[in-house]
């Protein structure tokens, strides 16, 4: 059965435009990923079956409103794995440092 | 980013195992996809980026609180399908008929 959570793609195309604003110790794939699941699990799912379903889902992210929330929960789960990431962290970034070591 | 709601894989394994025992005019594969993902939006996301946060999860989802959490947003979307499906039903099931047409 071919179900998706529209959220899933909301949330990774909003992540990816905020990543370089985000504040995080480490900006590794892993750390990206644990923010990437902790937010979809803050956020009601929205699985649709097809592509109408998903444009519909789209269409109502598309207010100020729900990309707020979005952001929101984005923010909320940064600050959780910038607290405790999931992963030893042996050099953390130093915000004035370059960002090269980021994704 | 790989990450995946470890609810599907739950969900899937209950709906594919009640499926005979759940009553609709139609039991078709788009029925069957519309109750998952209906299930799927009722019941909390549960998203893991690796293989032992969905043991860590699917562990928390044996007990039986659990199990009927899951089995009552089944048939509350069974219900939802059976009276709206999402396609137009030509010959429904005479639930006394043979089940030939199941999936």
């Amino acid at each position: 059965m071919r179900v998706r959570n529209a959220m899933e793609i909301l949330v990774e195309e909003a992540l990816d435009n905020y990543w370089q604003q985000l504040e995080l110790p480490c900006k590794c794939e892993i750390c990206k990923t644990d923010v990437y699941a902790i937010t979809l699990n803050t956020l009601p799912p929205r699985y649709v079956s097809n592509e109408n379903g998903y444009a519909y889902v789209r269409a109502q992210n598309f207010n100020d409103q729900a990309r707020l929330k979005m952001l929101d929960a984005i923010v909320k789960a940064t600050g959780i794995v910038a607290v405790r990431p999931s992963h030893e962290i042996t050099h953390p970034i130093d915000p004035s440092e370059s960002n090269s070591k980021e994704v």
